[in-house]
């Protein structure tokens, strides 16, 4: 059976731009696969070390999300990097046999430095975070790594250093491929990407009221003021959430093109199919978080688990190097 | 009590240079202090990862040599560093807090990367060696730290880095102190420093046949030919032998000078100081190597207890970082 290794930083709460672009692809997966599916806290301090209070909460309401969106902690593994030391005993040995060139030539690296102007990104853990995600993917000998396209240069960096270990010691690891979760097809509520540093997502669990008034905020065609204005639905962020939830989204396209319905109307409709589709999640998730005790078992039953495969390599590991 | 941390490679036997550099200094902390005394079998690695084959071996020759000095491990914990995986987990932590630059600025760097041609320095572990240090120093909140003069800049580092921590996350570590201990006053068969990679030492349990030989060989004063001739004592290393084993060195200082003895006869003499010094260490030394599981058991013991300690500060750093 095929192994799965993702995971995600648990910077907060998850929107719908996760919940379609990879939680969705999570649940696909859980039904083939053996999946390990990783709240990535030292991730985190990479670029954000300054204030750690929050990371751990975090976790625990990421995995509430998780569980939302239907991701089942019976059939995969969930669980926390640093509830398994084994990550960073990894970590330490690739660390000594991958050149320095190969992490500061990676496109992420640079553009990253160039980009984020508002958090120090100097420090020696964020020029090695490939190595860290690497050692992440090889503990657990994962086949498959679902991965957005900007993420592939570091899973070509974990093949790259898999080779030369297996090179120096003697065939261990495995050289995983990627799964391209196509760029999310939800936009945010300004038509951008729906990203929580931009202020433009719908929360999984979101309330009714608040949906309203993120429906109300949505952009819409410019062009079209009154209802009889013939409306351009490509571009349309409320018709591109029709595209999503409706049934009848052809009949929408013909009807906006027509003039045939204001974007009032039209926002209405969304509104309630949205309020439907939240509804049972937002349930769901209020119970989840509701009992705290009940998520942090499900992330220490998943550290033991995890920390079984992971120990299993490691021995491997030290038996290759003859350590 | 004062705690000491002090290691030292695991790259093969042990010389006089280090009998008289290092482990007459440990023997005297073991009486004194807290102390724990480890094979920093990681730190092999960042200058000598391609092959790895003899690092585990070389821990239990050097824990016999140890022995073989007078360090007690009854008195003190012996242990291997990759046997104590929160080194690796603080190592990674600390990572994330520690800029680049504190490293690329660290003189030893720049001095063995210019100088050291016949290894490959390039990597990302090698750059981080200090991380990994003051990891280790941290990890059991040693307040006294035994380095050479070339080590300063990296318990400097060590203490900045503890200092930086403490600033973010609520005073956690204390910053460790140097206790320098002197340039070694062996002197290499050829004058030189005493160093297995220069091929001038005389190892710890040197056989009787090895020492004759090596003692042939030391470099004397180049100006006494005949016995008649005046010598120099000073820069002789058969000399500086003389001063550091016999008790009537001041005499023999006298009667080279005055042309009263010859190089054979002195040369003879330290040989038979040389082989009575040597002979119980060599005797003590033969056993220990024959008795592998004893060797074995002692780390194992060590890392016990180091790994005990090493959890305690584990558990603070990660409450303070509320992870």
């Amino acid at each position: 059976m095929s192994k799965v290794l993702s995971g995600m930083r648990p910077t907060g709460r998850l929107h719908l731009g996760h919940y379609f672009g990879v939680l969705m692809n999570w649940v696909k997966f859980q039904n083939e696969c053996e999946c390990y599916y990783m709240s990535a806290d030292w991730h985190v301090l990479t670029t954000s070390y300054v204030d750690t209070s929050a990371v751990n909460e975090n976790t625990l309401e990421m995995v509430a999300d998780w569980i939302t969106a239907g991701v089942d902690p019976e059939k995969s593994v969930f669980f926390k990097q640093s509830g398994v030391l084994y990550h960073s005993e990894l970590f330490l040995i690739l660390s000594m046999i991958t050149p320095l060139s190969w992490l500061q030539r990676c496109p992420t690296y640079k553009e990253q430095i160039s980009q984020i102007k508002n958090k120090d990104l100097s420090n020696y853990g964020f020029l090695g975070y490939p190595i860290l995600m690497s050692a992440d993917i090889l503990l657990y000998k994962a086949n498959i790594v679902p991965i957005g396209e900007d993420q592939l240069s570091h899973l070509e960096l974990t093949r790259k250093i898999a080779r030369r270990f297996n090179n120096f010691y003697g065939d261990t690891f495995i050289e995983p491929k990627e799964e391209l979760t196509k760029a999310a097809s939800v936009p945010g509520l300004d038509g951008r990407k729906m990203s929580k540093s931009y202020g433009n997502s719908i929360l999984l669990g979101e309330s009714d009221d608040i949906l309203r008034d993120k429906v109300k905020s949505m952009f819409t065609d410019p062009l079209k003021i009154k209802t009889a204005d013939p409306g351009h639905p490509c571009g349309c962020v409320v018709f591109a959430f029709h595209e999503i939830f409706g049934i009848e989204y052809k009949n929408r396209e013909e009807e906006c093109k027509a003039g045939a319905i204001g974007c009032m109307s039209c926002k209405k409709q969304l509104m309630e199919m949205l309020s439907e589709f939240m509804k049972p999640l937002t349930e769901k998730r209020k119970d989840l978080i509701a009992d705290k005790a009940y998520l942090e078992k499900i992330v220490e039953a998943g550290c033991r688990k995890a920390a079984e495969i992971a120990q299993q390599t490691m021995e491997e590991i030290r038996k290759a190097m003859k350590f």
